[in-house]
């Protein structure tokens, strides 16, 4: 069932990717550098989650298409700056090279930046119409301070102070791994959640959607830590093991890889029960997790 | 009268923008870059241009301030991207050194990139209140546009082709110079007064507010375009004369010196009428014109 739902799901969010994001634009290699990072076979995760959770809040998902893809720019644009020599220095990304390799140094920050800015228009502009206005603006508010100072560029920063890359004060490793994890992945994953159900108008339903989110950023997170640890390269499209190479902080570097399977099976179950909570037994909330916290690249 | 104007709006500027980006918080280098940025002694023309709009469209600018200050925050965010060593590599901004000198790249790229974020969420949040909320969704619009890659940061990408820093298609110099001007510097300038005119419910007027913008932002540049080639390093707290030396296509390189000086004073003129028909004779908004067209630094 996940996977037909997941493919149907991809291939609304795919279409209308394509739609919003032109490539023959002015300037044209600005614009082929986002395309090269927007298109290249993303899981589409945040968009599925915002519209899976707008109906799990009694919205009609197709009514936020755009706007949710708002997440998936904004997603790539953390990516491509993530990959960059001054970052994690990635030469591969989903099996091609990325940005920075393909195009050059400027081109990447700068497609980056323009994903981060057409991100917000989008979540600005749709829903179209005067009734949605008070939605509109509440969602960027929401996915504005989701990837700010305050959360995922705060993670960003933190991750590369934990790696010694950059300058940084050091404190308990525990505390800076599920601050690092909460910012850095957590809070745009959380805010999707967030998004699909403030769209449909969840008001006093909406920190129960938060609270999903938040357990759903988690395991994501360790779902990665394990992948990084121990699938192939032909499995991730990237280079596998560079984690612990790289010297990151990570649940399997931190606890052990027994460890972090064990944190992740009782995360899995408070998703279960989480989703049921939000949508009845058996819905797609509790698919979707099952799929974050059980995934193979 | 002008001074005087300008030094009370700075004022109010300044005042919001330290309460709205405190530097104590998580992470503490990211803030600290982030401030570093803000808190150079910008001459804050975009907030306060802004503001002089709001008031000219009938508007109370002291309701606006929260808001255009995410002006300034999405504007310094393109100044630290833009000195970066992949773009300008300048080491000195206002007579301080640049965010990559005296953090490094990685935090550089990441506060401006949290400023971005910021600016926008500022925008979406203020005014407060269910009134404000319909302008609140069409300002993010409007600044998300002007900033997207059809806008500011196309711009900036096509300077970087001018230069032949990155790989570019040529073509006639004089369209690829107005492109870049009106794109880099001219549309967040043009944004900045259709802000303050749109959250005043300008309405019809808009489309005017517009073309006085747009004319601004031309005068702007080409000041800067002058002053580069004229000014002493003290007045301009960078090293001026860089221009010519970097390759770069503007104003003063492209026509001559004498050139710029007499289409500058043709667009003066036309700020002067424009503000005039926006706000009667003498008003706030010409006197702004004018200094931005005189300006010395």
């Amino acid at each position: 069932m996940i996977d037909e739902l997941l493919r149907r799901e991809r291939e609304v969010v795919e279409a209308a990717l394509a739609r919003l994001l032109p490539n023959d634009a002015w300037p044209e290699r600005l614009h082929r550098a986002m395309a090269h990072a927007v298109f290249a076979g993303g899981k589409r995760i945040r968009p599925v989650l915002a519209r899976l959770a707008h109906r799990a809040a009694g919205g009609d998902p197709d009514a936020v298409t755009e706007a949710v893809c708002g997440l998936e720019l904004i997603h790539t644009y953390s990516l491509i700056h993530d990959d960059l020599p001054a970052f994690d220095d990635d030469v591969l990304r989903r099996g091609r090279p990325t940005v920075h390799v393909a195009f050059d140094e400027a081109t990447a920050i700068l497609a980056g930046d323009a994903l981060l800015a057409e991100g917000m228009l989008l979540i600005a502009r749709h829903p179209q119409g005067a009734a949605w206005a008070a939605r509109r603006a509440a969602a960027v508010e929401l996915v504005a301070d989701a990837v700010s100072a305050r959360g995922m560029v705060g993670g960003q920063m933190e991750d590369l102070q934990a790696t010694g890359q950059v300058a940084g004060v050091d404190g308990p490793q525990e505390e800076r791994l599920e601050r690092i994890h909460r910012a850095k992945t957590g809070r745009l994953l959380t805010a999707s959640v967030e998004l699909g159900a403030a769209l449909a108008g969840a008001g006093d339903q909406l920190a129960a959607f938060s609270d999903f989110g938040a357990a759903l950023g988690l395991a994501f997170q360790i779902a990665d830590d394990i992948l990084d640890a121990t699938a192939t390269a032909r499995d991730l499209g990237k280079s596998p093991g560079k984690d612990a190479e790289a010297g990151k902080l990570t649940y399997v570097t931190l606890y052990g890889l027994d460890a972090a399977r064990t944190r992740l099976d009782e995360i899995e179950a408070e998703l279960a029960e989480r989703a049921a909570e939000l949508e009845g037994p058996d819905g797609e909330l509790a698919a979707l997790a099952r799929f974050v916290a059980t995934r193979r690249n």
